[in-house]
């Protein structure tokens, strides 16, 4: 937060610090992983409910679809990440977990009420579980960390002075959570809960405390609502790094654009995309995504600490002239510590759906850089210097040469000719004839209506169309020469759209038939048909 | 076949009698009768093969969809319905199965082997059941009256004197259906065999008499093979009907295409589509399908009985100056009990099915109709005189007018400025500055590169691009006036079809919303992009 008081992110300070393929790799990471988020918040939040309410179980995978399409639509309405929806239940969520701990020490003391420790089939304890409840360990860990980094990217939100105000946050919310974190592990411990499918530990340490209380069922709502807010988060961010990314050529532009809501669609609407279809695939289980997870989730640390050592060590460079070796060293320690996380969590994750990420993300940056290099090409094509661009404009062709495919002689093919003969000193019209009547009866409207514009017919006998009005107009194009000749397409609007699909659209097929060849500037004459 | 020699069929017969309200009533009821033909018969012909082979019974809506789909591509690449590729399997057929009726009657008889009355577990009697045998008595008869209707369709195949040839056909197919069918009834009726979903009584009465024995393999694999070729009549006789309506301007003009293979693909890829969608909707059952079949059966006959009385009654005004009252009377009575089971069918049928036919058909004919009017309308709004043609041609607009929508100063915009400076005297430049630095970096390249072209530039402070355009060019269309303004849209093309997606084809949107502007030219002007 010192080093980028205006909001980096992982992203940005990987980039600067690191350059670009590292920068790719770190936004990669953070795309699969703010997806990730999502899935595992939605999911985690539908678990909360449906351990509440188990007759919701079967339809857990219905309940978070339709929860991510309710986040997708209110961030495209443009629903705000504001401080106020965030701070009820957040305090919400710290005072009832926190009133629920206390419970349980005070439980355990002899003193208070009497805990009634549940009874759960416990499955035959095997090596695998022991890993699992660790599993779950990182997970919880995982998706709170998801939420310091969600203050590192909004450090310009803060008051002022940003930078301070930001850290202090940080670390009251560190010791929060470190309070939390640690208060249910050890009361699962000791009351031996065991984490199933079916019902969260958070619920069970609730049952087991206050069974059939509305305190417990305040308890699970204010967790499902925490998690669901958690994946807002993800909706304000994923766009955001979206936009920054399309800014810089990785992305299609389409990620910048703003609606009038200032919303940025296109992320929101993959973000909402991208999560659905994990979630569909994972059965919105928690267990089976946070393999997943972690994969994104350390490599995004590992590289934002390795940037920030980098940084630091840069900064001696610059203006500091000396270099920081307390922040230095911190960022070093943290970048080894995530490092061998990461390694861990690869090796040991990698057949329980680790790999999907450890595949995506690769083929995620591999995009992200072809995507640069055609956008960095066609700049570099398009670039004109003012001097040339006045040049240019001199030299223009002395005369203008037209073509005119015409179906037969109607008031649209009419008004194409009349435009052309406007804009062209050399106005040809030509017809295929799929069946030789149609060429016939063109040259005889054509003499009876005393036309002077060259007529030029093709027979085709194989009643194709496209192919032979293609191949005349090139040819056409290559004996009256010109730099840039015009095909004057005429066309009749229908009024409405339906009415489309009645006419064969044979002047948008020739348009994307001709619009391979150079310097032929297509023109549609419209005729707006009524009703 | 005496007054329709060159190949009448249903529709025909009726428009040309009864009218167009009729004849589109004939038409619904035969397109959505080709459609439960091959339904039908691809069912039934997958039938057979289950009989004899029982485990591929779970299997029998896939093998009936791979059916269709063969059929589908083969009639797309243009395999015809030759007479010798219909000849062996229908002589197959009648040996085989009059072979099997005389064994039959020849075991009946106490002669010649001794038949093995199978034991299939008869289900509690009951009035639905004897409604059912009286079905599926209906269904082979109206399967076999089908092939009646191709016959009618194809008069003009035959050789001369056509009429007599195909009248002869059509009386002997008659009799031999009639000895087939009367001797299945009867044997089955003898042998107390019941239909049921898992076997065919022509299975079972190939069990009965030669369980076990090569033959009744035979048996069952031209039955199937018999069935295939049944539903590939539809795929020529469905796609011909569509070629006619098309023709007369009741489907859409995609009907009449022929490819260079002359297979009429839209009216091919339809049936097919149209088919497996039915099969899927009710499980590849025979017995789910012949009461949607018997409602469209009946009413085409019907019309068509009915059509041949009006015809009859109609020549007497005409060359033939009498009543020819032998045929009127036979197609009287031929109408009267069709109308009758059409009326009972769609009685007792209605809640098995035949509801979807009966709104189906009305929902077809008000399609037609609104087709119908829609082509007649745009025709006639398209027609011009010769005399108006020349004169149209000689009232040009004096001047040109040109507007160039442009982003940047660029290779790509300066290319579409020099070609609009070409076709017109009148020149303007337009910009949309979504962010204010846009239109002020524009405006000074403008000035450094000397061009003498007015620039427009439109601020958007809601960041729209496409709505203040279209509104900008609005408003110098009016200013400017003129017969017609040309938009040249700067365009650039790239080399892959995948940088099309990189590019948010702001052409492509600008002339779709421009498309509803009449008097407006749009003419795109493309800069080829190298890779």
């Amino acid at each position: 937060m010192r080093a980028y008081p205006h909001g980096g992110g992982t992203y940005i300070v990987t980039k600067d610090n690191l350059g670009i393929a590292p920068g790719s790799l770190a936004a990669g990471a953070l795309l699969s992983d703010y997806v990730l988020t999502v899935a595992v918040s939605i999911s985690a939040g539908v678990a909360a409910m449906t351990s509440a309410f188990p007759s919701l179980y079967p339809y857990r995978v219905e309940l978070a679809v339709a929860a991510i399409v309710l986040l997708t639509v209110a961030n495209l309405r443009g629903v705000r990440e504001s401080a106020t929806i965030f701070m009820l239940p957040t305090y919400a969520f710290i005072v009832s977990i926190g009133a629920l701990i206390l419970l349980g020490l005070v439980s355990l003391a002899g003193l208070g009420p009497q805990p009634h420790p549940i009874q759960t089939e416990v499955p035959p304890p095997s090596s695998p579980l022991t890993l699992f409840l660790i599993l779950r360990a990182f997970a919880s860990g995982s998706t709170a960390l998801t939420g310091v980094e969600a203050i590192a990217d909004g450090v310009p939100a803060f008051k002022e002075p940003q930078a301070d105000n930001a850290r202090t946050t940080l670390l009251a919310m560190g010791l929060i959570l470190a309070f939390l974190f640690s208060g249910i592990t050890f009361l699962s411990y000791h009351f031996r809960l065991v984490p199933n499918e079916r019902e969260t530990i958070v619920s069970q340490l609730a049952r087991t405390l206050v069974d059939g209380s509305p305190f417990y069922y305040v308890v699970q709502a204010v967790t499902a609502s925490i998690l669901f807010l958690a994946a807002n988060t993800a909706f304000a961010d994923f766009p955001r790094l979206g936009y920054f990314l399309a800014r810089d050529r990785f992305l299609p532009r389409q990620f910048r654009f703003q609606g009038d809501r200032l919303a940025f669609s296109t992320g929101i609407l993959t973000l909402g995309a991208l999560t659905i279809l994990l979630v569909i695939a994972r059965h919105a289980s928690v267990a089976a995504l946070i393999p997943l997870y972690a994969v994104g989730v350390f490599t995004a640390f590992t590289l934002s600490q390795t940037s920030m050592v980098v940084h630091w060590w840069r900064s001696a460079q610059g203006e500091l002239r000396r270099v920081p070796w307390h922040s230095l060293v911190i960022n070093a320690i943290g970048a080894v510590v995530t490092g061998i996380v990461t390694v861990v969590v690869i090796v040991t994750k990698f057949t329980h759906g680790a790999w999907i990420v450890i595949l995506l993300i690769p083929a995620l940056i591999g995009m992200m850089l072809a995507i640069h290099r055609h956008y960095v090409s066609v700049a570099e094509q398009l670039r004109i210097s003012s001097e040339e661009a006045r040049h240019r404009l001199r030299l223009l062709p002395r005369r203008s040469v037209a073509i005119v495919p015409i179906a037969s002689l109607n008031r649209a093919s009419l008004t194409a000719l009349a435009y052309a003969r406007v804009i062209a000193d050399d106005v040809t019209a030509v017809h295929v004839a799929t069946e030789p009547e149609t060429g016939q009866t063109l040259q005889q409207r054509w003499r009876e209506a005393g036309l002077t514009i060259p007529l030029v017919i093709v027979d085709s006998p194989y009643r194709e169309l496209l192919g032979p009005l293609v191949a005349v107009i090139e040819k056409l194009h290559r004996e009256k020469g010109g730099p840039l000749i015009t095909v004057v397409i005429p066309e009749f609007v229908p009024v409405h759209w339906w009415e489309r699909l009645l006419h064969t659209q044979t002047a948008w097929r020739l348009r994307r038939a001709l619009a391979q060849i150079p310097d032929l500037a297509i023109t549609m004459v419209p005729y707006h048909l009524r009703d």
